[in-house]
């Protein structure tokens, strides 16, 4: 029942583009859902999607385009001349046409305007003025309103208009002379209501969300998230209604939130997709090794001046790597876990100091477990002496850690600084070099060396 | 406009509760959203809340319950005996009461169950069966059904009776006799449509997507995410229609996803709130930091065979969390991109070989670049050998480590293993030890010692 893409199945696409075998493209891809056109395409090369796009009817070309991979999208869109592009966008909702002209030079941007229905055009340009990320470049013009005014059968006629160009209807706005916001219709209690019924009698008036076109698009994720909303109407400063955004694009917004975080924590830089050149990935992943990198030297200079008692005791130099994976480790626990909070706004009147002093207990029970650990298999594999070093500069690196963990994501995020930078590479650098002079600082003591 | 909750807005609720004063309660609390609501019921102590929350109005109660933080919820639903609790759940839209009832013993289930209304009762009974990360269980039983032979009056009259239950109607589902799933219609079409048209002839059969009840949560929101859904009918294996799922549950199962990653990467347990116990925080964290600590100890032991060599040319020992910090941070890298693309669907196709063999080359590339680096940063701060040796065994363990972190997640998925175990402290450790190897093996050589 639900389309899955084989192998099989795709080789004989290629084979039926070749042989430009379009009866059995006709029966068995043209029928397909947009979204399973699209994924078909973005496992073929351009000339072979191509060959199908153009066999598409119109309607289902745009749909199709919307759903494509972005760079399988752009290589595409390059095809295209102007003339062509632009009937593509009139098909188009606002919100993706204006994305897919946000992408092209100013140059090319011109010339497809040029082609566009004029109203469509200004609409276009309009939207281009917003910033990508903000409630205003996410939102689109097409939706449904009437007037607080009207009766249920105007509102019947004028909605049959209007809902031509709008695919999906989940709310009716209602505004008022002035198209200024005033609240919501559900559709059902249209459905229900007597003909001469007035708006004014069966509108929501209450608790009625919006956003204005400068809300930044995590924000308007935020809110669409927390009062389970399926689309928000957007208002300028006036508090005139002006687009609408749906839940579809906040999904992705929502999604690349999330997925930034793991890729800060992973040491990559953000917005480089898996077939990229090698040019581009390796410039999103060299600043994270250079700043392991710095670290690693920092932490040569550390052990550097201990440099004697390493001539003399030798096995000292054995537990480097473990008590500076474990101070980075424990710090990234600590950081992912104020970073993922701080994201969903939990807690957010406990204070920077009830913080740090949870994790700082924390800190001291698990650092007390793995130093008993690491002191049995340290007396056992070589002298009680070095258990005593190694466990009690495990313990301190752990609190030190934890503490470090959790502060330094609190004070970024305290000065406007997204705290996802700190959590990855940057807080284990620091947790190395930190850790490192404090095992050797407690071996000093210990040893008397 | 927006409702923001401040701590002086807080305080002032606070006090107000302390001195019983409703009055204030009624202006500025009561009405405002369930979520927001909520949002002040979970900074609250329990008592507190409960004074609030019994001040509500019965359908709003049952709303706030739902957006309370999940902790604080159950420490709620705690305090409720099984009538009260029985009432709340019959306000609840099936899916929510069934997550509530599944938090709780089988003998409290059965005392709360008896108590309710035995249609009800039964729904969730059957609910309760499914996993919880299943359409299944994540499905309602409210939604709004029509019969394919029916005409447009009927459905009116029909929908009038089921949409009282179902909050919010994005789509009406169309059944054969046999209650089997045959198709959608949208409620604009139902507006526009004669009253004696027949749903036969304005319904869509094309495309119509479902899920059956035991597809999993993950293949429901790739599903809801890539067709662009806000609800998705759930059907049994006999193609009977027998829920629905709404996006604002996928929207969570797609955080969760994302989160889940994020905290693997970071070393950390799925399912623990910053806000849990330390014990329980300790135990999520823990067997991480033991397999960083078995790490550590595997280095040692790599380390201890060149004890002779590290007490003649103690400068080797500098460079030793430089080495290992690097193998751990490539190794990331490379995993983390494998992990992203595996659970974006991209590039399906792309053989294990070709991934392994452009993660090889970039690599190569970075390993090349920071070889560089850190030869001319050794031969300035120690010796044009040292340098030799640093930068050499750099090379070679970000090359191993680029394929090691690319290799291990792809031969996991391939297994049915979730990849996302191998990002973070796993490949970390793996690479501390492997670097660790390599780099003395290196230093021997060079050294000739």
């Amino acid at each position: 029942m639900q389309f899955e893409l084989t192998k099989d199945f795709l080789e004989e696409i290629e084979k039926s583009v070749q042989l430009k075998n379009d009866d059995f493209l006709t029966s068995a891809v043209f029928g397909l859902h947009p979204a399973d056109i699209a994924e078909i395409l973005d496992e073929l090369n351009n000339a072979e999607a191509k060959y199908i796009f153009e066999r598409l009817e119109r309607d289902k070309q745009a749909d199709v385009l919307m759903e494509l991979d972005e760079e399988v999208r752009d290589a595409f869109v390059a095809t295209l001349d102007a003339k062509q592009l632009a009937l593509q966008l009139e098909n188009l909702d606002s919100d993706d046409a204006v994305d897919i002209l946000g992408e092209l030079t100013v140059q090319r941007q011109l010339e497809v305007i040029a082609e566009m229905d004029d109203e469509e055009a200004a609409e276009l340009v309009d939207l281009l003025n917003y910033a990508e990320d903000t409630a205003g470049g996410l939102m689109q013009t097409e939706y449904i309103q009437v007037k607080l005014s009207w009766q249920v059968k105007r509102c019947i006629i004028e909605l049959r208009k209007q809902a031509e160009e709008v695919e999906k209807v989940y709310t009716i706005y209602v505004t008022d002379e002035e198209n200024k916001l005033v609240g919501l219709l559900s559709l059902k209690s249209l459905l229900f209501a007597e003909a001469n019924t007035r708006i004014e009698d069966i509108y929501i008036s209450e608790n009625v969300i919006s956003v204005t076109t400068n809300t930044p698009d995590e924000e308007v994720a935020r809110i669409m998230d927390k009062y389970d909303l399926v689309s928000i109407p957007v208002v300028d400063l006036q508090k005139k209604l002006v687009g609408r955004i749906t839940i579809d694009d906040i999904v992705d917004v929502i999604r690349e939130e999330a997925e930034k975080d793991f890729k800060m924590a992973s040491g990559i830089s953000e917005n480089v997709e898996a077939n990229a050149s090698i040019w581009r990935l390796s410039r999103a992943r060299l600043p994270w090794l250079f700043i392991g990198m710095f670290g690693g030297i920092l932490g040569a200079q550390v052990i550097g001046n201990f440099e004697i008692q390493i001539g003399q005791i030798p096995a000292l130099a054995f537990f480097i790597p473990l008590v500076a994976a474990m101070g980075g480790n424990v710090g990234v626990q600590s950081s992912a876990v104020v970073v993922q909070s701080i994201a969903n706004g939990t807690n957010q009147f406990s204070t920077i100091f009830s913080r740090v002093k949870k994790e700082a207990v924390l800190g001291m029970l698990n650092g007390f477990i793995c130093a008993v650990v690491i002191f049995l298999v340290t007396w056992l594999l070589e002298t009680p002496m070095l258990g005593i070093t190694v466990s009690l500069a495990l313990f301190i690196v752990i609190f030190f850690a934890a503490i470090l963990g959790t502060l330094i994501p609190l004070v970024l995020h305290k000065y406007g600084i997204d705290p996802a930078v700190a959590t990855g590479p940057f807080i284990t650098t620091m947790n190395d070099v930190v850790g490192l002079f404090i095992y050797f600082t407690v071996g000093m003591l210990i040893f008397g060396i």
